[in-house]
């Protein structure tokens, strides 16, 4: 019961998807019977080999999926030789990196001790791309994934070909209607249509009226998941009233117990509403929803520098938020996240979350079904 | 059948409610088992008195709603004795007037001829407040109304108590939680949950994430409407499983034959697509969901002042806005819609519009019902 044809394509029994860093919730969600997704952009090759074999030994055989992020274009890519990390972190302005620094000044953040392993921030803001991109494929390629997401743009052809190849089917995450009919020409397989409410990179149009654009743009058969502003029952009936397959989320399981979310991000993201998110470029200078915070707001500021392009930002803000990250700085601990947190009020476990989910879910079909009856 | 509680305190058919500027679209809409709401701010009492006269002969007894903007604090008011519509418009900055003239000319845009009737500009703004607004409620209320809609900020304690006297109900459009909770508080009887995906005065915080919010902090004895990004069934059933009693709809009357709407904001609504509106203060001065146009784009630029409060920024659009109406000037002729304007392409009777949502609604919940079956 409660399944819909994306169900029996990838052998689970809710509709539900969660995208998450953390290895302990994605097994959780997979076991309770949805599927889970490991956000790999924190990873090296090395570790995301480490995670998904720890996912494998807790995942019951139950299927899950990976997200990797693959821009199309960002500088230092293309034009030949790639550019190292090294030159990157060179082109930031020292205008920027002084703002930054007075911010973290602002806030009495410490310089990182000197013991301190370098060269998190790439990472940090989900920038371990192209150099790592195509190593984290054959590292996920070599465990039992059901599914390759890529969050941005479209994925490299020879990505899909080898996914296809070993029979794994590929998903994106598209903000715009028109993305999701070329990825759809490019041979993906699964779109995720997210709204403006979602967490992370996000494009301007609501899930209510993206959904069923793309739905309809993409044809009945390309399984459409709905991303942004989900995180109960209520809202997965309404994703699938719109016409997508199954519901996309996130941000919830930013706060439950089994979530390795530091501290600081945990209590601000209980005490948010859905007004206290901004989409803002202060991340990776692409628009991104975000946990309001005193960096998205000093990036506000009259006298804030324009934010950098891709990854330059990146790197910016990848160095400061290791810094307020180990500084426990709780004003400048924003975080992606979508509206959809001022629903969070307490930490949970995954499963009862996912109990919760389905229950409220079916109550409200029936609810439904009722209304036409009366 | 298809009904929930809000159909029959109404007296409706089908919980579809319909905001319009015009009367034939009104009518049109509670003839066919819906809830038009007559949008009055363009009216004055007079005006106001001729078009629900018009109403009446025209609705076939079936019941109807007005909506009366009546904003809670602009310049002008308060501190005594009220400031008068001459005083208010001397308020308006020479560096304002110059650039509205200087968007204008760039367009080619001419003066209004000498015999233009003065004083349109203040309603074309939707500003037509506090001096009319006592007014269009006594109007309304010498006629069968069934609902008074105030879509700005909580409506008078006087206004709530006459109508509730003459048992006529009284709405009000919230765009966040806590006003939902002061409205009720003050008497209002149901509240229109509106989304940022919303045309018009709108909050940030989208229709998936505001509705169970705004259901769960009201508690079941006060139904709430659904707003924004609401076009066809499938967005009402998802309205109701996000468990709003009904849809608030307005976006997708502008279009239908019956409509009054200009002819080059008819053909710029018919051409956009989900992503052409933008959420601007060019207009009123407070955000508000317009179709994006050349007007809003001037009002981005680095050399645009920064846009005056309410209701200044109406003068100022409202003379500009005359103006390009008159010369039919296409670029200029944005219009306050939501982003469901994509889904707009034709010209429709209003009375097919509502016989597709109804089917698509019905479809709608019979499919969710099935997932739960297989």
């Amino acid at each position: 019961m409660a399944r819909t044809p994306v169900c029996d394509l990838l052998g689970i029994e809710f509709p539900i998807f969660a995208f998450s860093h953390c290895r302990d919730v994605v097994a959780a969600v997979s076991r309770a019977g949805g599927f889970g997704v490991l956000g790999a952009l924190a990873f090296n090759p090395e570790e995301l080999e480490v995670e998904l074999a720890w996912i494998d030994e807790h995942v019951d055989g139950r299927p899950y999926g990976v997200d990797i992020v693959m821009p199309n274009s960002y500088v230092g890519k293309g034009g030949g030789a790639e550019i190292t990390r090294e030159k990157m972190v060179e082109l930031v302005p020292d205008e920027h990196r002084r703002f930054a620094e007075s911010v973290l000044a602002e806030h009495d953040v410490p310089p990182l001790p000197a013991d301190a392993a370098a060269g998190g921030d790439l990472k940090a803001a989900g920038l371990g791309i192209e150099q790592e991109g195509p190593g984290q494929v054959e590292v996920a390629l070599k465990h039992p994934v059901k599914l390759l997401v890529n969050a941005l743009g479209p994925p490299p052809e020879e990505v899909i070909d080898r996914a296809h190849a070993q029979g794994v089917l590929v998903a994106a995450l598209v903000g715009a209607k028109r993305h999701a009919v070329k990825q759809v020409e490019m041979g993906v397989d699964i779109i995720v249509a997210q709204g403006t409410e979602a967490g992370g990179h996000c494009g301007e149009v609501s899930t209510m009226v993206l959904v069923p654009e793309v739905v309809d743009a993409v044809g009945p058969g390309v399984p459409v998941l709905a991303a942004g502003g989900i995180g109960g029952g209520r809202q997965i009936a309404a994703a699938l009233a719109l016409g997508a397959q199954g519901a996309w989320t996130g941000s919830v399981w930013l706060t439950v117990t089994e979530a390795d979310t530091a501290e600081p991000i945990v209590e601000n993201l209980l005490a948010a509403t859905s007004r206290d998110t901004v989409r803002s470029r202060a991340m990776t200078g692409k628009p991104a929803r975000l946990l309001r915070s005193a960096w998205t707001d000093a990036w506000e500021r009259e006298d804030a520098p324009k934010t950098l392009p891709m990854p330059l930002q990146g790197i910016v803000w990848g160095e400061a938020s290791r810094r307020w990250t180990r500084a426990g700085t709780k004003a400048l601990s924003g975080f992606p996240v979508g509206q959809i947190v001022g629903s969070l009020d307490r930490r949970r476990p995954t499963a009862e979350v996912m109990r919760e989910m389905v229950e409220e879910w079916i109550e409200t079909t029936q609810r439904l079904g009722a209304v036409l009856e009366d």
